[in-house]
This record gives C-alpha cells, sequence and structure tokens, in this order.
C-alpha cells in the first residue's frame, strides 16, 4: 500500500513545466496528489480530490489563491566557502577599482585562503545556513562547485563538506569538481593545469564525489587548449563537462562546450550567433547568470537572441562571494527586468532548464506523473508574482519529495 | 519609576545615523538600552551593560553576529491600492509596449476603478498585508499617498483606510493627500486641477487626516502651473507639499519644490545641476527611487551628483502597482548597485534621509538618546551586508518603540 503522503488542493495555479506549444504547461483551481514521494496526480481539482482526499493525506495544503511550481533547480553556485568579502563590495561602490582590490590580496584568491584555513567543520557550518536560505527561498536542488581549494587536499575537503551537507540537508545538491577555476598563487596556468590533470582529478575520481567537472575558460586564466585538456582528462575519470564560457570575452569556451557535448556552457555574455547555434546543435544547456551582471555592474547576457533563436537556457543564481544572492527568484526577476524574459520562461528556465543543465530533466525542474514532488509554494495567485514582486521572496512553502521542508500550512 | 522596556546587547555593530565627520556613526560590539519606548542608552557594550542589564529588560536581545540599525523610514510609497496589475507586467516583457497596455484600459486607472470598486473593508485587508511585508524588511515608518480616487469620496475613503491601518498597525503610516496624482478619464488638466482645490483639498482637510500634499508634476499630467496652484492650496489648508519631479522630462518640478520649500522634490532623473543646487539651497529633500527605474527597465537617478555636491538624499522603494517591491532592503541595494551610493550612504538615505523628506528628522531615522527605539535587526556582522546579499531579506528582528513586531529572540 502505498502512503499518500501529501495532497495540495485548491491552488490558484499549479505550474506543470514547459508546454510543447505553450511557454507553459499549466492548471487553474488545481490539485496535486503525492505518493511516496512522486507525484501521483496533478490537474484540475476535480480531477484529483477524489481519488485522492485531502483528509487521507499526511499533508493537506490548502493553497488557495496561491501559485505552485516546481522546486527551483540552482545550477551554478560557488557556495561553499569561507571569509567575508562584503567590505570588497563596499570598496568597489567607494571607487575602487576592483584589479586595486585584487593587487591587495582581495578577490578569489582571498576566498581561497579562508578556504584553506577553515576546517571541515566550520565549511560545513558556512555551507548549511545558505541552504536554508536557499530552500526556503523555493530551491530544492542546487549544484555547488568546489574550486576554493585549488590544491588537492583542500578541493577533495570541499567535495566531501558538500557530500555531508547533502546528507545532512533536505536539498539534493549535485557536486562539480572545479580545480581548474583559478590559477594559484605563484604558479602558471599551464603547469597548474598539469596539476589538476595529473594529481587533483585521479584523487577526486577515486574518492568519486563529484559528478561533473568544469573549467574557467577565459582569458588570463585558462585557454581553450587548458581547458580541454581538462575536460578530457575529467571525462576519462567519468565526469561530464561543464565550461564557463565567454564572460569577459569570447575566447572559444562556447564552441569547446559544444566540441565536448558539455552538460552546459555559462555565462556566455559574449557569445555570438556561431557560438549560440553551437551550442544548441549540440544540446548543451546556456546558463545565464544576471546577478552576477547585476553585482558588477555589467551588461546582461543576451537571453533574448537564445530565445529567439529556438534554443532553451537555464538561469542560476552564480551564488559566490562576489555575486551573494542565494535566491532563486531574484534571478528570475533579473531574468525579466533585465534580459527581458518573460515570467514565463524564465521559470522554466530555473526549473527545467536549471534540471536540464545538471542532467536531471527527468527527475528535476517539472511536475509531472512520476516525478519528485519537490515543490515551491508561492503566496501569490500566479508565477508572474515572482518577478513581480522584486526584491520579496514570495515563496511561503516548500516541499522536497513531498515533505514540508520549510513553511506549512496556513 | 520608567521600565526597562529591551535591552539588545552584543550586537556586532550599532549603527547611530550619519556622522558628523563620517558618513556613518557607528559602534561595535554595542549595546543599546529602551526605556518607556525610547532609546535610553547607546554604544559601547561595556559603558551601557552595568547601568542597564538585560536581565532586568522585558526584552533581552542577544545580537552577537548582527547590525543593528535604525528602522527604515520609506517616504515615498502608493501602497494603498487594489487590483492585479502583474499581467501588465508580463505584457511589456512579452513586448507590448506600455502606451499599448494604456489605450487597452490598462495603467494608473485601471488601479482607480478597481479602487473606487472596492469597499473600505477591501482595501484595509489589501494594505495590511503589505504592512506586514514592509515590517518584516525592517521598516517602521512609510509614508503612503491617496491618489487612486481621483474623486473626493474615493480620496477621502483612501486617506480614513490609511489612518485605519496606522492604529490597526504597528508600523507608523504618514498619510500625503494625492488628488492630483493623474487627470481623471474625460477631464482635462485644468478643469480636475480646479476641483482638486476646490472639492478636495477642503474635504481632505476638514476630515484632518493627511500631513503631506503631493502632485505629479510632469508633461502630460500636471503643468507647472496647475501645481503650483495645488500646493499652495495645499499650503493654505495646512498640507505640506511634496513634488513628483522630473520623472520622465525636465519639465520644472524641483525649481517649484524648491520655491515653496516643499519637504521633498521625489524621483529627480532629469533633474540638472541647478535643479541640484536649488533644492540644497532650500533645504528639499531629493527623494530617489532606484526600484522605479528598474522595474521599468530606466536609467537611475544621479545620485552620486546630489551626494557629491554635498547635500543629502532619501532612498525610498515607491511600492505601487507598477514597481511591486515593499522591500527598503532592496531599494538600498538598488541605490548602492545601480546608483553607485556606498552602502553607508544608501543606509542613511534610507533612514536619516526618509526622516527628513518626512520631516521627522528628530523622531525617526537615527537611534540617539530620547529617540524612539524604532530598530531593524540584520542578521549579519555588518550593514555592508544589507546590499551585499542583494535580493534576500537580511532583517531578522524588527522593534517598534522597544517592543519586537518581528521575528524575536534566537
Ligand atoms: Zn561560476
Ligand atoms: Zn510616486
Amino acid at each position: 500500500m502505498t502512503e499518500l503522503t501529501t495532497v495540495i488542493h485548491d491552488a490558484s495555479e499549479i505550474v506543470v513545466g514547459p508546454g510543447t506549444d505553450t511557454p507553459l504547461e499549466r492548471y487553474e483551481n488545481a490539485a496535486i496528489a503525492v505518493t511516496d514521494g512522486r507525484v501521483a496526480a496533478i490537474g484540475p481539482i476535480e480531477e484529483i480530490i477524489d481519488e485522492y482526499p485531502a483528509e487521507n493525506a499526511t499533508h493537506a495544503i490548502d493553497a488557495s489563491g496561491q501559485s505552485v511550481i516546481p522546486g527551483f533547480v540552482d545550477s551554478h553556485t560557488h557556495g561553499l566557502f569561507a571569509g567575508d568579502r562584503s567590505d570588497e563590495f563596499a570598496a568597489k561602490l567607494g571607487g575602487e577599482r576592483y584589479q586595486e582590490i585584487l593587487a591587495e590580496g582581495g578577490g578569489i584568491l582571498r576566498t581561497v585562503s579562508a578556504v584553506r584555513e577553515a576546517s571541515d567543520d566550520e565549511l560545513l557550518a558556512n555551507l548549511l545556513p545558505h541552504l536554508d536560505t536557499m530552500c526556503a527561498h523555493g530551491t530544492t536542488t542546487v549544484e555547488i562547485k568546489s574550486g576554493y581549494g585549488l590544491d588537492t587536499e583542500t578541493e577533495l575537503r570541499m567535495l566531501d563538506v558538500i557530500r555531508q551537507a547533502d546528507e545532512q540537508h533536505p536539498i539534493d545538491i549535485v557536486p562539480t569538481f572545479m580545480g581548474a577555476h583559478a590559477v594559484p598563487e605563484d604558479e602558471d596556468a599551464e603547469s597548474y593545469t598539469d596539476r589538476v590533470i595529473d594529481e587533483q582529478l585521479p584523487a577526486v575520481a577515486e574518492q568519486g564525489i563529484a559528478e561533473f567537472c568544469d573549467v574557467f575558460c577565459e582569458e588570463d586564466v585558462f585557454s581553450v587548449e587548458q581547458s580541454r585538456r581538462v575536460l578530457e582528462a575529467g571525462m576519462e575519470h567519468g565526469l561530464t563537462p561543464k565550461v564557463h564560457a565567454e564572460e569577459f570575452v569570447r575566447l572559444g569556451g562556447a564552441q569547446l562546450a559544444a566540441e565536448m557535448g558539455a552538460a552546459s556552457a555559462d555565462h556566455l555574455l559574449h557569445a555570438n550567433a556561431d557560438d549560440r547555434a553551437a551550442l544548441a546543435e549540440a544540446g548543451v544547456t546556456p546558463v545565464l547568470l544576471p546577478g552576477t551582471a547585476f553585482s558588477l555592474g555589467a551588461d546582461y547576457a543576451d537571453a533574448r537572441a537564445f530565445l529567439d533563436e529556438g534554443g532553451s537556457v537555464a538561469v542560476a543564481t552564480d551564488f559566490n562571494p562576489n555575486c551573494h544572492s542565494q535566491s532563486m527568484g531574484f534571478a528570475i526577476a533579473l531574468a525579466c527586468v533585465g534580459m527581458e524574459m518573460t515570467p514565463a520562461e524564465a521559470l522554466v528556465a530555473g526549473t527545467h532548464g536549471g534540471a536540464r543543465a545538471l542532467d536531471r530533466a527527468g527527475e528535476a525542474g517539472t511536475l509531472r506523473e512520476g516525478m519528485p514532488a519537490d515543490v515551491a509554494i508561492v503566496d501569490a495567485p500566479s508565477h508572474i508574482h515572482i518577478p513581480y514582486n522584486f526584491g520579496v521572496n514570495t515563496v511561503e512553502t516548500v516541499l522536497k519529495d513531498g515533505e514540508p521542508v520549510h513553511g506549512g500550512q496556513r
């Protein structure tokens, strides 16, 4: 006998996911029933509630006046770190140039020092509250990258802390190895690339706790050829490639991602039409990160070009010390206001798009029969209110596998 | 015997307000004691805690690791309305031009219809949850304008509902009459100006529940001369002038505000150096509304010019159906990211600046001995985290007159 975990009923709207002919497939005045943590039925309330009476459910949730959506899939974060770089945010606004901050020991290498000095317990204690914040904002699956260690020991420690957090916290965490995130001080990119390949990757593979391998393919960081070497070595160890591509200049990371069949190419501010076509052709999901552009005062990626040329995109937070926002709802607001995506396009990009970027389109990001019941309930009658009520968290209740993990019944 | 209402102790930081030589006067490792709802003492913990032991207080709040700031003063909102215009937000992003939406009956006149049709109870039921959201985001004083009635009866009803909300909700509400918010359908601006002056203003004055009189001085709305007539008539009835000035074009509202000694001139996107000098000379507070620019995809006001020329500014949300964010923390983030204000400048603008714009500099927006203990406690070690953690509400606890009204002791 299957357990009727949860029934959410009388929702103003339930969003299923992208439609075949419409940007968004959705039901009005709807209900969803969960058995054994998965969606048993979803649709107009009259088609659901006779077979799955709310009073038989462990959790009966009256969602009248509310919008029920798939939990957000945040497909790009560097959410595990140590130290506090808010002073750099203030310094930049006070007129100090970021290069000067770097010269004073700020920037990513400051985070690397702090992470190396932090104990595993300290790292875990930093990460868990961020996961709570993400969860409270509707995220049910999040990717977290290593890459603030830049040595074998600390990269392995980061991935192990990510594993511990995944075990302790209801949010699903997808671990990505990113030893090639930056070049350590006093080392050149070529010799560090060798170390990533010869030392870090074999150790990560032996530990068996990373799913993707990512690289920062960028001028003055890792060249296309160095990036290719890292990603090829990662593939040999069973890690699926991802690429930080075309963020500050157009270097060739997008074409590399297409060539290697990466799961995603991320940032893409300087991608051109050839790059967009290559990614679409190869089935690589473009991951757009409007929070990064917002926090840096930079231009946004050309989301309309990606969408109007028939592709689909993901939107993610890029949560990290330099883009310090855990809120997928706010990333979606920026996708609308800054990148001219419609609320429906942005919602799909923050759910199904994120799942595609993490090779989980069958397991997250949509609410269809048989899928895990990862759900966010928005305290407003439609998903449009997520970006419309910008800067404010509209998510009231979050379910993971049908169990309430934030908020609860009104 | 005075009652020791509250002691907040062990705060990482307590922000007093603007300093004389520094942007921000603040104490580290600090405490604040509240007697009879007002600040009895504030400073480094060792100077406070002997005289005001936490165990003697009705509310003892351990703020270790947290930043204690004056409650936000949101000095410009149209927070009382009816209807749902989120569909217009989606339509605009779908490529529909705002003028087309207006032609289809959207825009402000749609809100006017909805407000006229709503009962007083419905209007109050709309407003109270918005006040809860504002309070949860740290706002302890908010200005709310009428101006969605555009006839005497509905303008009076709006001001009465604002009065009822002020009585029922812990947040202080400052009421502003804004009959001259838009020109009703089938009426010309000149004859409507006469009606505002001859019918609405005397009735508002008799009812005695507005403190300010505001006018939308803008091309195709109210001319400078019409605006002057409204504000002069308001002054004769004891209402202090405010002006919506230079939002879409430079029409002359800022100079009018200076000439009339208005409490504030608001928006100011197209104000020039002469306007800035005139406002500073006349002691008129410029109120900058970055959320409006954000939601419209417009340029921001030139905050740096105002600040660098020696003036001070207020930052407010402009919460209304067309700029649907109640969060002062997010307005402060936009002030930093969009208008290049430092976190300290933006915080002062959202507290003391707001109080100045509402003629309440002695009663709100700073935490000095004798001032009401209107306090927001930020769950981060410094105020910098308010904009640094953009899109996320960093406020954990809010006190009004020393009493917890949101959150509470950890
Ligand atoms: Zn990244
Ligand atoms: Zn306004």
